[in-house]
C-alpha cells in the first residue's frame, strides 16, 4: 500500500495544517506496515512467566537507581516504592500496574498528514540510523560527520519509498557545537522532509527546544493535543536511569510526546551473558522506566524498547545479526505484547566496516527478525554501519530498498479467486508456460517485489557495464536520489519562524563542544 | 551440539562398517539441527484447505503428463487413474492416499556413522550448492567448472563445521564427459569426505551406477536395508514428469534410496504469477510425484521439495530472497507437514554475480526463511551464486559460516537456573558491569555464536590490515581450509574397488558430451 504526497492537507488540525502549502512534487512513500502475518514467538508461556516473575524480583529486591533526580525519587516514594539513597525498590506488581495507563498504540503526526504513522498493534514503522559520529561513502571514505552530511541523509530519507520516518540524529553533525546542533538537526527534519521525526534527548533544555519548534511547525494547540515526536530515551543498563535522559523524558511526557524507553545492552557487559537473564533485566528496566513516565503523566505515549547486541568474547566488540540477538528480540517482543505496549527493536544492524556481504548478512538477519518478532518501531532501519559508529550513504539506500521486502512479506498470502489462479493452471496445462497467459498479463506488475538497487541483468550485460558490486550500484542510487530531490513545500511564514527561533537560540548561548 | 570424528565406528552395519578404518584427524562437524523453536506459518487453515482442494482439482481435472513412460502409465492405470495418451488424471484423494505409505522421517547413513543425518520431523540437514556449470573465486574470476574444482568443493564441505551433507553436483565438472562425470563425482564424495551424499539423476543407468558404487562403499546388504543416498528429482513444471528423472526415481525407489520430488519453478513462467496459485501447482506436482514413488515401492523414502523463485518481470531473470519466495517456502512447508512428509526448500540463494551485499541480503533472507519455515533438507545451503550458474568458493565459506547462526537460533532459549542468571544480576547491581562476574566467566565460551569469517576488529586494526571486505576474508579462509584438509581414512580395499569400478565403467563406453 502506497500513497503519494497530495497537494492538499486532507485531515489533521492546528495552525500548521491551515498554513502549510503542499508540494506538487510527487514523492511516493509507502504507508507504515500493517502485518497480516503471525508473529514468530520463541519463548514458551512457561519461559515468559519465569522471566516476568524474575523481573519483578529484580525490581523489588535489587531495585534501580535514579541518579541526580530528587524529583523522581519523590514521585516513586509517593507511588509506594522504597527509597534508599538513589536506589528505588519497587514492590511486586507496582511497576506493571503503573504501566497500564500507557496507550497500546498511538498516532505520531507528521506535518504532511499523509505521512502520519500508527505505532503499536500490528504496525511496523521504519526510521533510519541514529547516532553515528562518522559517515562513509564510496568516494570519500570514512570521516567525521558534518551538518551537510546530515542534510543529505534527511533528503535520502525523504526520497526513500519504504521509509516512513525521518528519524533523529541520522548522524552527529560534529561541525556544529554540541549545545546547538539539535536546533540545526530539527530544522533539517522539519524543512527538508515532511515525514515524522524525533526530538533531542541530550539535555532537558534541548527537549524543551524540540517541543517549542514543534509548536511553531504544528501550532501550539495541536502539539498539546497530539503526539508529533517520538524520542529515544536510553536506559544506562544495568538498572540505572540518569538525570539527562530522565530529564528529557520528563519534558516529553509532560507534553504528551512519545518516548522509547530503551535499555541499551551489549550482552555480557551490561547484562548477563544469557538470553533469559538479559530479557529479565530488559523487562525490569522497561517496567521501571515506563512506570516512571506514567508517574510524570499518566497516559503519556511510550514504547517498550530493547536494543541488545551480543559480544565477541575474543575482542569485546559488539556483534550483530547473531542468533542470540534474534532470540532476545523475539522474546522482548512477546514481553512487550503481554504488557500491551508498542515495541521497538531491530534495524539494519551490523558490525562490518564496509557495506559488504558481512554487513548484509548481519543486517538481513536483524531486519527479518524485527518483522517477524513484531517490532512496531524500527530505528536504524537503514544506513547503520560499523556497530553504529558510521552512517553509510550506500548502506542507507541498500537497506532502505530491503525494507520493501518486509512490506510485501507482511501482506500475507491472498487466496481470493484471482490469487487461486485456477483458470490459468487449466489454460496453460502440463508442459506449457505462463509468461503470456491472461492471468499473468493481468497481475504481473504487482506480483513480485523488485529491488531498485540490485542487479538482475544477464552476466554478459553486467560484465560489459563494469562488473559493479552492490556498493557501486548503491553509490549511483545515492547520487541519483540527491540529484532528484525536491524540497517539500512549507508555509514560508512557518519556515521563517523556525529559522528565527534557531538563530535566536544560537545567539543566546556560547558554543560548547561537550 | 557438535561431535567429532571418532576413531571407531560405533554402530551401523554392513561390510563397510567392518572394513572401514576411521581417521584419527579430528574434523568438527555439527550434528544436524533439531529445532527447539516453533515454525513460522504464513497460511491460515482456510488458505491451506483452499489450496489442498484446488490441488486435487488440478490432478483430477487437468492431470499430469508422464512422458515416454509406458510403465508409469500402467502403474497409474492399475492404481485407478484415468489415462489418455500421456496424460494421467488422478481421482480426488488417490494421490494423497498413495503418499501415506511414505515415511515421515528417515535416516540417511554416511560411511562415518557419526555423520548420519535424520531427515524429517524437527530436523534440518544442510547440503551445499548443486548444479552450477561455472565456478568463481577472487583470484581466478568466473570460469567453467572442472573436476579439480569439484574436489575442492567436496573438501571444503568436509571441513565445514555447520554443513552436514556433502551434496551432489557441487559444480558441473565440464572437463569430464557427460556420461562419465557422475562416476568421478561420486568417487570424490565417497573418498574425500565421510559425510552423506547424493546420487546421480541424469540418466537411469547413472542412478544404477550410484547404487552399485554405494554397494561397494557400504556393502550390498547394508544398502538394501538402509538409505545411503538422497537424490534430487526435479519435476518439469508445469505438471510434467519426464522419463529421465522418473527413470532415476524408479531406480532409487526400487532400491529404497531417498528422492526429493521437487517442482522447479520460476514463478510467472512455470507456475502462476500468484503465491496461492504457485502453491496449488507445487502441491499437485508433489502429490503426483510422491504417489508415483510409492507405486514403484511403497515405503520408499521421499522428500516434499519446492524450489521456487520469483521473476523480475522487467528482464525475465529469476530473483531470490524476495518476499514472494519466502511466502511460498513457508506455505509449502505447511503443506508438507500436513502430509507428514520431510520438506526440502531454501538455501543461500541469490541472483548476484558477486559474493557482495546483494548476494548476502538475498541469501540471508532465504536462509532465515528456511529455518523458520520448517525445512528439513536444505540444498544450496552454501556456495550458490548468480542464480545457480556459479559455484563460488568465497560464498561457500561465507554461507557455511552463517549456517552456524541457524544452529544456535534453533536451540531456542534456555530458562534453567543458570540461564536465569539471577545471582549475576544481584551481584552486579545498578551501574556495574558483567564482564568479570562469576556467571559470565562460567558461561562466556558458549554464550554467543561467533563468525569465523567476519571481521570484529577495531576500525584501526582492520584498516592497518588492509581494509579487507568479506570476499577477501573469505578467500583467505578458503585457502586455509584447503591447506589444512586431511582426507578421512577409508579401507584401502574399498577405495581400490571404487577406483576399479570407475575405471571399468569409463572404459566400457565412448565419451559423450551431451
Amino acid at each position: 500500500m502506497t500513497d503519494t504526497n497530495t497537494r492538499r492537507r486532507t485531515r489533521g488540525g492546528g495552525g500548521a495544517a491551515r498554513r502549510a502549502e503542499r508540494t506538487a512534487v510527487s514523492v511516493e512513500t509507502a504507508r507504515y506496515i500493517e502485518r497480516n502475518i503471525p508473529n514468530f514467538e520463541i519463548l514458551t508461556p512457561e519461559a515468559l512467566e519465569i522471566i516476568e516473575t524474575n523481573a519483578e524480583t529484580v525490581l523489588a529486591e535489587i531495585g534501580v537507581n535514579f541518579v541526580n533526580n530528587p524529583g523522581a525519587l519523590k514521585l516513586w516514594q509517593d507511588a509506594g516504592a522504597e527509597i534508599i539513597g538513589e536506589r528505588v525498590r519497587i514492590p511486586r506488581g507496582l511497576a506493571r500496574k503503573l504501566c497500564a495507563t500507557a496507550p497500546s498504540r498511538f498516532t505520531q503526526h507528521a506535518r504532511n498528514p499523509a505521512r502520519n504513522v500508527e505505532i503499536g498493534g500490528n504496525t511496523l514503522v521504519c526510521a533510519p540510523v541514529y547516532g553515528p559520529p562518522f559517515v562513509r561513502d564510496l568516494d570519500g571514505g570514512r570521516r567525521y560527520a558534518t551538518m551537510e552530511d546530515f542534510r543529505k541523509f534527511v533528503k535520502l530519507g525523504y526520497m526513500s519509498k519504504w521509509l516512513h520516518h525521518s528519524g533523529g540524529t541520522v548522524c552527529e553533525p560534529t561541525d556544529v557545537p554540541v549545545n546547538k546542533r539539535h536546533l540545526d538537526m530539527l530544522l533539517a527534519h522539519m524543512t527538508l522532509s515532511d515525514k515524522p521525526f524525533m526530538g533531542s534527548v541530550t539535555d532537558p533544555s534541548r527537549a524543551q527546544d524540540s517541543v517549542e519548534m514543534c509548536e511553531i511547525l504544528f501550532g501550539k494547540q495541536f502539539v498539546q493535543e497530539n503526539t508529533v515526536m517520538t524520542s529515544l530515551i536510553n536506559v544506562n543498563s544495568p538498572l540505572t536511569f540518569d538525570d539527562v535522559m530522565m530529564g528529557a523524558l520528563e519534558v516529553y511526557a509532560r507534553n504528551n510526546q512519545a518516548c522509547i524507553v530503551s535499555p541499551f545492552i551489549v550482552g555480557g557487559a551490561m547484562a548477563p551473558v544469557s538470553v533469559a537473564g538479559t530479557l529479565t533485566q530488559v523487562l525490569a528496566e522497561v517496567l521501571a522506566g515506563i512506570a516512571y513516565s506514567q508517574l510524570v503523566r499518566p497516559g503519556a505515549p511510550v514504547i517498550f524498547g530493547a536494543f541488545v547486541t551480543s559480544i565477541d568474547m575474543n575482542s569485546g566488540a559488539p556483534t550483530f545479526g547473531t542468533p542470540e540477538a534474534t532470540q532476545i528480540l523475539s522474546g522482548a517482543g512477546q514481553l512487550a505484547r503481554r504488557m500491551g505496549l508498542p515495541f521497538r527493536s531491530g534495524g539494519g544492524l551490523c558490525a562490518s566496516k564496509l557495506p559488504d556481504a558481512q554487513a548484509a548478512y548481519e543486517s538481513a538477519n536483524t531486519l527479518n527478525a524485527a518483522l517477524l518478532g513484531g517490532v512496531n518501531f524500527m530505528l536504524h532501519s537503514c544506513g547503520w554501519l560499523e556497530g553504529g559508529l558510521v552512517s553509510s550513504f550506500e548502506k542507507f539506500v541498500m537497506d532502505a530498498d530491503q525494507l520493501g521486502v518486509l512490506h510485501k512479506l507482511a501482506e500475507g498470502v491472498a487466496v481470493d479467486q484471482n490469487a487461486q489462479a485456477m483458470e490459468a493452471i487449466a489454460e496453460v496445462g502440463p508442459g506449457g508456460h505462463y509468461l503470456g497467459c491472461e492471468h499473468t498479463q493481468a497481475n504481473f506488475k504487482s506480483a513480485f517485489w523488485r529491488s531498485e538497487v540490485f542487479d538482475y541483468k544477464p552476466f554478459e550485460t553486467w560484465d560489459e557495464e563494469g562488473s559493479r558490486d552492490t556498493q557501486t550500484l548503491a553509490s549511483k542510487r545515492v547520487a541519483y536520489q540527491l540529484a532528484n530531490y525536491q524540497q517539500p513545500a512549507l508555509d514560508p511564514e512557518i519556515a521563517s519562524a523556525l529559522e528565527a527561533y534557531v538563530a535566536d537560540k544560537k545567539a543566546s548561548m556560547p558554543d560548547a563542544f561537550m
